[in-house]
């Protein structure tokens, strides 16, 4: 279903892979892409976009009017374009498998290739990998917020653009969401397709019971009925008990109710106490309008029986924080197999980039699965006790620290680029259930998290030390 | 390049039309797509993404893998697959032209069809208006904010998802931007595609001249440099100066230098100063490290030399405000060509719609291009002085107006489905620019601007208190 994404790239790369095409043709470029703020002020982020980005990478080209196109912008020669006309993609991948969560400064994902060729992935990788990351991000606090309810995506109509709505689709679930009311992300990703009615089929009856009992004779069993077209305890409600005990009587078992407008918490009381009275204990009740992490909690904690939430614009969106800054940085060169590690430096010491070819671990207490802190590491390090580290924050004291007691687990692994990735969409939530039940609990909570121990190994930070140094002689 | 985007629905549309399919086989439905509140509280929307709509509903079929999907579900019966299968659009769209600006409750587009297939139609109509509306919108801000001076879209790596980048850019130019970093939409829309260097082209050479050096021998005409790899002003401008004078000397126009950190208004006087020292006045300064309309004009109060802006993030997903809630309801019915218009009442009068087939006219003063109010009226008035109108604000009082002298042009238009919509965004772009010179410059102002008055007629004020009156009564 993606599209061959090879154009969806910034100008300047073109023209900077145009550049190293003839100035450094035999140099080897290698990239992380990693993240320093964490949207809504949560402690880690939810990897996602892997199965898109390898299905970019399979089918990277530029077709003759793609070639046509940038011989007309008058910037590239000859050789250049004809090289980007027979693109051989020759890259290899290192990345953390969705549904990880990641801290700030650890690499998502590492891409080595020729230079040109790696630098005109860039735009298209952070594309993929900021969207999905930040949408499966904000699931995971909507899920965690409804503590075991089921969450049902319902954001199509208000995600900027189609495959917003798609891929999003695809990262909610990841970052834990039940169901979605998106049919076309239904069929390709293969998650239950979750939906009630709208207030325009009430509309279209000459009575709310009307509307009621025509969609029961057509659902039998699927019989979730929006309450709030007029008026939920006065009609609504009362509708529905009509038609459920009909339903009941018919031999069908009835689904729910969905309250869309007014105070949650009230309604959702009081349509309770009239369904119980009605006998029908069984019968849900759904909540669907502007609900996010923030709201949850706290019609939860009045005591609302809910037993579903249906969140539209603020998941699909992530409204409240809907940019992951993931950024692309050079970390290391290799010319004619040399490797040569690479530092962005900056005036802020937070934004100066971390060298080399590296590899994120996760330390757990030794024989459990509590992991304690993270370790970035260079790749080519036995990660062995006694280890000596500094803490990655730069706003803390670089204060030495020995570690002496762990279990250390890597997070990135080679991506085969012969084969899709795995994409299963609920077994990358299993296992991003599980990597998230390892983490501390203060680190998983949804306002001010405790900040999570990320270590640099002495190795790397004395790499990075060397690089800045070497930086203020030049 | 649009896709099919049938399946882009949501699974409560499928069923509703099922629903409607059997039960109400001859009815027809009337929706508009309208909006109640502005984004970043300003006080309208610069309409988009209707060549797109129409691209969707050209191609709107569902596909052998679709229906087998459908039959899957064991929701729907066969007749209803075998219609899906054979699906005939038979419906027609009136819309406001892309770029025009609207204010809330005034519909944006309505589609009248078969009740089955407007109830499809909902979720991805819904979807492609909201999303470029929404980058319009901002992008009309940030132009605003700009002065005159052009502004550059640089989001694709942030946007949410590529359809967020290549639409969203489409949008921006709509909404004023003047070109885009994103080749794939340059491409596509034909928009002048920009940019100029990466932090990486920079730390890939062994210095910051090198690699202004081999930038100038590629790009000898197209030469903006980057300037804050190291340090902008000792090391940067003073860099960039000498290849100027180089190009200079070869007979080439240097074009100029991009700031991306620091402080953006003193590291742009300091190396204006720079620059005119030496002799390069006409080179130019861009900006563009985390700017939106809120930044840019305290950045120009303080004199900040600045010619050009490369907007990201905060334009391509209108990060500050990033969501356009706009709705779809329905407003009449038709059964056997009898028109029923229809309402849709709410505890909140502001939530309650206007019934009927409408028509929204922009009001001038006689003989002129100044606008001074919207009227909605039902499409069949004629709207001429003396003309009884209420203000259409709820939270205003109904007070009774008569408009005697007034010149109106009719906003919306039947859409054409047997072509394509035009689609030649700078065209678009005009047409926006005419149209918003027309509102009062006290609407046109970003932060509290003053409320475009939109009437509506007493006649369609009448018909929805009758609609009001009737639902009490049921």
């Amino acid at each position: 279903m993606m599209r061959n994404l090879a154009m969806l790239t910034d100008l300047y790369e073109f023209s900077m892979a145009g550049g190293f095409h003839r100035e450094l043709p035999k140099t080897r470029g290698v990239f992380d892409i990693f993240y320093r703020n964490v949207p809504d002020h949560g402690s880690f982020v939810v990897a996602a976009g892997l199965a898109q980005v390898v299905d970019v990478l399979r089918d990277f080209h530029f077709d003759a009017s793609d070639i046509a196109y940038l011989r007309g912008l008058k910037l590239y020669d000859d050789d250049f374009l004809a090289y980007l006309a027979d693109f051989k993609l020759d890259c290899t991948v290192t990345a953390v498998a969705e549904g990880t969560p990641v801290f700030p400064r650890e690499p998502l994902l590492t891409v080595e290739g020729p230079l040109d060729q790696v630098q005109l992935l860039e735009t298209v990788l952070l594309n993929i990998v900021n969207h999905q990351s930040l949408i499966a991000t904000k699931a995971r606090r909507i899920t965690f917020a409804a503590a075991g309810r089921p969450v049902m995506e319902f954001g199509a109509r208000r995600a900027q653009g189609p495959d917003a709505a798609i891929y999003g689709t695809r990262a909610a679930i990841i970052g834990g969401a039940a169901s979605t009311s998106n049919v076309l992300a239904a069929k390709a990703f293969g998650i239950p397709a979750a939906g009630t009615m709208a207030h325009s089929w009430v509309e279209a009856f000459p009575s709310e019971l009307a509307a009621f009992r025509s969609w029961a004779k057509q659902y039998p069993d699927n019989a979730a009925l929006l309450v709030d077209t007029y008026d939920v305890l006065a009609s609504g409600v009362p509708n529905a008990i009509i038609v459920f005990k009909e339903l009941l009587a018919a031999g069908h078992k009835p689904v729910g109710i969905r309250i869309d407008s007014g105070d949650i918490t009230k309604l959702a009381k009081l349509a309770r106490r009239q369904l119980d009275a009605a006998g029908l204990p069984d019968v849900k009740i759904t909540a669907s309008n502007a609900l996010d992490e923030y709201v949850i909690p706290a019609l939860l904690a009045e005591g609302a029986p809910l037993d579903n939430f249906g969140i539209g614009e603020k998941l699909i969106t992530s409204s409240s924080s809907p940019v992951l800054s993931g950024v692309y940085k050079l970390a290391a060169t290799r010319t004619n197999g040399v490797l040569k590690p690479k530092i962005k430096v900056s005036a802020s010491i937070e934004k100066t980039t971390l060298p080399g070819i590296k590899q994120t671990y996760r330390l757990y207490r030794p024989g459990s699965c509590e992991a304690f802190a993270d370790v970035i590491a260079l790749a080519d390090e036995q990660l062995t006790a006694p280890l000596a580290v500094v803490n990655s924050n730069p706003l803390t004291t670089h204060k030495r620290i020995v570690l002496t007691a762990f279990d250390a687990q890597p997070l990135s692994a080679p991506v085969p680029l012969d084969q899709p990735a795995p994409s299963k969409v609920f077994a990358i939530q299993r296992f991003a259930k599980t990597k998230l039940a390892e983490l501390p609990s203060e680190t998983q909570r949804l306002v001010n998290p405790d900040t999570y121990t990320v270590y640099v190994t002495q190795q790397l930070a004395d790499l990075q030390q060397q690089l800045m140094d070497e930086a203020k002689r030049d």
